[in-house]
């Protein structure tokens, strides 16, 4: 039997009307609105002419990856080694890990799969760690394609200048087994904002960091194959400036509240529904009659907007944190509290950290339970 | 192999120096400290001639449950009941759950866990729930022992009057299956009042709205056996007074910064150390040369106060969020960053949710990793 609330929903699958039946607190994907925002990405960036690298640290999902792969994405991008290993494991082949790493031992596990098949792609920012990886690649006798990390107004990691870039790329392409692939260029801080003209300008000043690193390598003889960055939040951006070769888009196929308010197109209309919701049971009511949830902050990732609250379709309010394993249900004006047992579907206060607390996301299409799918890197941010 | 980091620091289990080695993001137990403060609680509940039924909503984890009832609790508390189905799997036999459930199949599963031997304690605040669990309990062809959920202030679950209490403590008694065991009343709001004057106001304040409950059970004959409630912040408090019979104490054996400025005892001296840390490696440096670490809120619940860095043993800084996997360190004036690779000891902003992002925690005795103990009711809030 599965493990947690997926165990007991086991046997919906397939039933009739069994999405409003379902034990909880369950993480829910909504298909339908899932496949709108997999197919809207993946025609975007066709139009465009441009890649997508679809970030799975939104997700840690194998059978979400999948269906990206299968939508035309380049491969997936994992933030962590043990994210990327335990997809590898479920069978995906092309990997990019998109942070630097400090850990032979987790070098070593990298390098051992890609001699296994993965197709890998690494990230560095610093010549100590070209040696690890070109170290560990010989010794596992296999190929590791590396990008020079690129910090572009993050300022987390990766280097600012092109005197630094040209000296790791001449590093990479000099090292026995190492493939020098390109750069990546994260623009973090772009991704949400807002407006769309601030966001535009937030965008051309990181691409105004990366272009002389571009040009500079290309003058070097190190003209990079992949520009690999962007986001969910600046997707159409970069598809117009056409600067990157590939997004990086993670939160896209399931949304949450703290993207919501992005005006991804510049037109004041969601571009993407929300595909992650939580569905929870009221247990009972306080003294004043507000009903009592079983999802807190241990079902929700509290590090973003409150929850919007619908019952059967309708949207009746939003969700206070009433302790780490319940929520209060606040009402909007003239709609009843929900009684004891009434399921509420909710939406996600930020996506990642809430599919991180899930080891299933319950697959509902229309008014039933389709298929419960796991979420194999959940917990493996090492 | 154990799933996830652990898994890559079972080796080093009893190995000298160990604790320095871990590969990370690792969740750690220190075990000297973690005793200290077990004891310390059970020596003044022995004083006061008063129970402690410690609650695992803090640490979801069997090995500390088991210590907990090896230093004399009564019982442990759980908040779910996956979570306490979880405990019972694991061996523990002695469990309350402490809130309402609305769910007919889960509480199948406890009546039918009660059936195989577990001694279990539930709370009901309305009479559909008595005549669920009595219902439940005769199908199983058990006894489960049954409490009034009281709400003295928190204003989440429970009845409020002495009328409904009365009530409720009647139906149970008279419902086949069942067995009136007392009254349940978590003073929530009480917990994290900083200054001891304040909290011992608001203490007073709950137990106020309780003692008329009391006063009309008894003399409606229903006299109860446990008034459990209490907690990490009011221990001392409650030990005092002698309203509560028992007290759900559950943050102690781990502290966390949100319950660090807490004065528990009234002398400005620190009661409970800081046993819960989160262990996390440098992988890179920042463009100003700060130190970004491999831990963000995927091993680290956000909802508190920043974690203090601690290098060696030496507190360094604390830290800042950069992006759901990494965290900033903000070193304090005149200390140098920490080199990439180096490991260092964080406390954590709140435990509970904490412990809930592990599948395990790393034991600690001083320089050595003494053990790797499963988190048996992690995500395990259904």
């Amino acid at each position: 039997m599965k493990r947690g609330v997926a165990g007991l929903n086991e046997a919906l699958i397939g039933q009739p009307g069994s999405r409003a039946e379902l034990e909880t607190p369950a993480l829910l994907l909504d298909a339908d609105r899932f496949e709108a925002s997999l197919d809207r990405l993946a025609q975007l960036a066709r139009l465009s002419g441009m890649g997508l690298r679809p970030h799975a640290k939104s997700h840690k999902c194998a059978a979400i990856a999948v269906r990206q792969m299968a939508a035309g994405a380049l491969g997936i991008a994992c933030a962590k080694p043990g994210e990327l290993l335990a997809l590898f494991e479920a069978g995906l082949t092309k990997l990019m890990l998109t942070a630097p790493v400090s850990s032979r031992l987790k070098i070593d596990r990298l390098t051992a799969a890609a001699a296994r098949g993965l197709e890998l792609i690494v990230v560095v920012d610093r010549l100590e760690l070209v040696a690890a990886f070109g170290a560990s690649a010989r010794a596992a006798g296999t190929h590791v394609a590396v990008l020079i990390d690129c910090d572009t107004g993050l300022g987390r990691t990766g280097v600012t200048t092109t005197e630094d870039a040209v000296s790791l790329g001449r590093a990479i392409s000099a090292e026995a087994g190492l493939v020098y692939a390109g750069v990546q260029a994260y623009a973090g801080k772009v991704q949400h904002v807002f407006d769309h003209q601030e966001r535009r300008a937030a965008n051309d000043l990181a691409n105004a960091r990366l272009t002389p690193i571009l040009v500079g390598l290309r003058a070097a003889g190190l003209a990079p194959a992949i520009v690999s960055g962007g986001g969910t939040g600046s997707h159409l951006l970069d598809f117009e400036d056409g600067i990157l070769t590939e997004v990086q888009a993670g939160s896209y196929v399931l949304m949450d509240e703290g993207y919501r308010p992005v005006d991804f197109h510049g037109t004041g209309e969601p571009v993407f529904d929300f595909a992650m919701l939580v569905v929870v049971s009221v247990i009972g009511h306080s003294a004043n009659g507000e009903a009592i949830v079983d999802g807190g902050s241990k079902s929700f990732a509290v590090d973003g907007p409150p929850p919007r609250v619908y019952r059967d379709g309708v949207e009746i309010g939003t969700i206070a944190w009433a302790g780490d394993e319940f929520g209060r249900v606040k009402t909007y004006d003239g709609i009843a509290p929900p009684p004891a047992g009434a399921r509420l579907e909710c939406t996600v206060p930020h996506c990642d950290p809430t599919a991180n607390l899930h080891d299933f996301i319950h697959v509902v299409r229309g008014e039933r339970l389709e298929a419960i799918w796991p979420i194999e890197a959940r917990g493996l941010s090492d």
